[in-house]
C-alpha cells in the first residue's frame, strides 16, 4: 500500500517509515523537520548521532533497494501543497505523526502552549480537511496517547476508546449508551489530544473519513530491527528535561552515574511500550483499516503498565544507580492504580517485548556508547505546570546543577 | 466592575456591551471587526443599518453620559496586545464572544473550516493562556452553544454541563460519575465549542482559572431596550444562508412575503432565547461568579424549545406566509425530541421573554421596516454538510433564485 507519514522523520516516525517500508509498503515521508529546530531552540541535540534526513533515505535505499520518498512541507501553514500532495500520491493510508509530543514542552511557558495548540490542533484538522476535500478513500491512522484518559483511579479498566455507561436522567431513569471515554488530561499537550478525538468523531460522523486512532503509552527503548542495520539509520534519543520520556531518562542516568531523578514519590502508574512495537502496531493498523461506515476505531497502544518507582529501582537494581526523589513540577496525583486493556492490537498479532528483557540492552548498547555525547545540565525538567510548582521546578534544577 | 467584552461589536457582543454599561459596570469592547469583513466576503448586509462601531459609541455616550472603551484587536494574531490590555484595564470579567459562530459558514468549504477551526480554537486558547500569564484573577465568561450536546434524542434532559453517569466496567461493576455530557456537534463551528469546553475543564483544573460556560440556544429577535434608544444604536439582523438564524429567517420571508422554508421535514426540536435575554444572561453570569476553586459553571442559555415546523406555521398563522419544504442541506436527524433544563439561571433572576409576546412586533418593527434592504437571492443556505448534500443545497439555492 502506499502510505504517507507525517512527521516521519521523528522519534516515532522515523522507525514507522523503515519498517513500514520493508514491510513492502510504498512509503513517502512528509516533515517540516520541526523536531530537530526545537533541538536548536532548546539546545540540546539527540544522544544518538542521528543523520540528516537525505543521509538516512540514501543509506536506506543502498541497503534495502527500497526508495521513500519525502516532501518537505508544514501540514499547518502550507494546506495547499498538503492538498497537492494527497492528489499527487493518492495515498491508501495516512499515518499521523505531525504533531508536538511532550508535555513538559507544551508547558514551559504561554508561548509553548500556544504553539503546541495552534499546531497540532490546525494539523489534525487540516489533514482531515485535505482527505475530504481529496475525495480520496484515505485510512487515517494518528497517534494518540493514554493520556486522554487521564490516571485519576476510577475503578474501571480503561476500555479501548469507548465506555457503556447508563445515564441516569433527572427522575433517576437510566440509560444505557456508549461512550467516548471522559477525557482528562494532565497537559496542553494532553489536552491537544483530547481535542483532537473530537475532530475524528466529526469528521467520521460527517464525512465517513477511515480513521484509527492509537493511544499510545510512554515510549522506551531506542533502535528497531531496520533502525540497527547500519548507524547512519539510528533513531533519536531524548534524554533532556522536555523531550526525554522517563524511562528512558533513567536509562541514561544510569549510563552517566547520575542518580534516576523520580518526581514526587514515583507512585505514579504508566503505560509503557517499546519502540519496536510501535512500528509493529502502526502496520498492524495500516493492514487492519475499518470498513466504509465504521465508527473511529480506537486501540490502546501499550503492553506494560508500571509505578515510576518500580521502574527506578528496576533500572537501579541493573545497573547500581541511585534513586533521588525530586519535587514534581506537574500538577498530578502523586499516587495511582492504572488497568488497561489491549486486547485490539494482541489480538491483531502484537507479541509485546517485554522490559525485562529489553532494559539492559538499551543501557548498554545505547545510552552508554554514547554517554559522551550528553550535557548533564540538560537532564533536569524545568517545565512547571504552574505558577505555584514553579519552585519545584528551580528545586529540579538545582539537583540537575548538581549532577555528578 | 470593569468587563472586557471581546467581540463587542457583533450580534450578541454589541447589545451585551450596552446593557452592561447601562447596569453600571465599566465596558471595554475588544473586537477585529471580522464579522463586518465577513459581510463584505459574503456580499451581504445587516437588513438593519448599523452604524460604525465609533458612531455607536458617541451616540451610546451623548445619551447616557457613559463611556465605552474600545481596542481593535485580533485575539488570535496579537497575543501581545491582548496581554498588555489585561494588564493595563485588569478587568473583573472578560466576556468572550470572539469566536466564528456560524455552521452553515463554518461548512462552506475547506478554507471556512480551516478558518473557524484556527480562529476558535486558538482565540480561547490565546485569552486563557494570556488571563494566566497575567497573573489576574479574572473570572472568564463564555458564549457556547446548545449544540455541544447533539440533538439526538437519548432519553434524558439535557443537564447543565455535567451528567451523573455509571461507568460500566468490563467485568460489569459499575462506578458512579459526574462527567462533560458527551458531546455530539453537528457542524465544524459546534465542533470548536465542544473542543472550548476541554480547554475550559483544563484551564479550570490546571490554573484556577474561573470559568462560567453558557450553553446559548438560538437566538431570535433583534432588538433591547437599549438599542432601541436611537436608531443609530441599532443591533445587526443576519437573514442571509450562513448567518440568520432560522426564526429570524422566518420573520424575514415573511416580511417580503416569501416562503417559509423549512430545511427538511422541519421535525427537528431546537432551544431558542430572545437577544433581551441574552443580554439578562450575561450580566447574571458576570454577577454570579464561580468561586476561587469551583469548577467550571455550566448553565443552559435558552427558554424555550420548538419544533421547526411548529415555528414555520406559528409564523405563517401570524402573518399569511407560506410554508415550503426544501432538501435540508446539513447531516442531522430528521426529527428530534429536546427535553433542557434551564434552572441556573432561571434561579438567577432571568425572567423569559415569550415567542408568543414577542414574534410579531419583530416581524413589523424590525423585517417589515427595513424590507427594501434586503437581497432575496441571498436567503438561500447554499452552504452543504457532506459532497452528498451537495444536490441539495443546489436545489435550495434553485428556490432562492425563483423569490417572489
Amino acid at each position: 500500500m502506499r502510505v504517507l507519514v507525517l512527521g516521519g522523520d521523528g522519534f516515532c516516525g522515523w522507525p514507522s517509515a523503515l519498517h513500514l517500508s520493508r514491510q513492502g509498503h510504498e512509503v513517502v515521508i512528509v516533515d517540516n523537520l520541526s523536531r530537530r529546530n526545537i533541538d536548536n531552540e532548546l539546545e540540546v541535540q539527540s544522544l544518538t548521532p542521528i543523520q540528516p534526513l537525505s543521509t538516512r533515505l540514501q543509506v536506506w535505499r543502498e541497503l534495502t533497494g527500497k526508495t521513500i520518498g519525502f516532501e518537505r512541507l508544514d501540514v499547518v501553514t502550507e494546506y495547499d501543497r498538503l492538498l497537492q500532495t494527497l492528489q499527487a500520491w493518492r495515498p491508501g493510508a495516512v499515518v499521523h505523526f505531525a504533531e508536538q509530543r511532550a508535555a513538559p514542552y507544551s508547558m514551559k511557558s504561554s508561548w509553548h502552549k500556544r504553539y503546541t495548540v495552534n499546531n497540532n490542533l490546525n494539523a489534525t484538522n487540516n489533514i482531515l480537511s485535505a482527505i475530504v476535500e481529496s475525495g480520496l478513500d484515505i485510512h487515517l491512522v494518528h497517534l494518540g496517547t493514554m493520556g486522554v484518559y487521564g490516571y485519576s483511579s476510577v475503578g474501571v479498566e480503561l476500555p479501548e476508546g469507548y465506555l457503556r455507561v447508563k445515564m441516569i436522567a433527572a427522575d433517576g431513569a437510566e440509560v444505557e449508551q456508549e461512550i467516548l471515554y471522559p477525557p482528562n488530561p494532565g497537559s496542553i499537550y494532553h489536552l491537544t489530544k483530547t481535542q483532537d478525538q473530537l475532530f475524528f468523531a466529526f469528521y467520521n460522523k460527517n464525512d465517513d473519513v477511515r480513521i484509527t486512532d492509537l493511544h499510545q503509552g510512554i515510549v522506551w527503548g531506542t533502535q528497531t530491527r531496520e533502525t540497527c542495520l547500519d548507524e547512519r539509520l539510528i533513531n533519536r534519543f531524548d534524554y533532556d528535561g522536555d523531550y526525554g520520556t522517563v524511562l528512558n531518562r533513567f536509562l541514561m542516568q544510569a549510563a552517566i552515574d547520575y542518580p534516576l531523578t523520580v518526581h514526587g514519590s514515583g507512585g505514579q502508574t504508566r503505560a509503557f511500550i517499546h519502540i519496536q512495537d510501535t512500528v509493529r502496531c502502526i502496520e498492524l493498523a495500516i493492514v487492519n483499516a475499518p470498513a466504509p461506515g465504521d465508527r473511529v476505531k480506537i486501540l490502546n497502544q501499550m503492553t506494560e503498565t508500571h509505578r515510576l518507582i518500580d521502574l527506578a529501582n528496576l533500572v537501579a537494581d541493573l545497573t547500581g544507580a541511585e534513586v533521588e526523589h525530586v519535587p514534581n513540577p506537574r500538577r498530578e496525583a502523586d499516587a495511582n492504580d492504572l488497568s488497561v486493556t489491549n486486547a485490539g492490537l494482541l489480538g491483531l498479532g502484537l507479541r509485546p517485548t517485554t522490559l525485562r528483557e529489553g532494559l539492559l540492552r538499551e543501557v548498554t548498547e545505547v545510552a552508554k556508547r554514547y554517554a559522551s555525547r550528553c550535557d548533564r545540565k540538560r537532564i533536569p525538567c524545568v517545565s512547571a505546570w504552574t505558577q505555584r510548582n514553579r519552585s519545584g521546578g528551580a528545586a529540579v534544577a538545582k539537583v540537575g546543577g548538581a549532577g555528578r
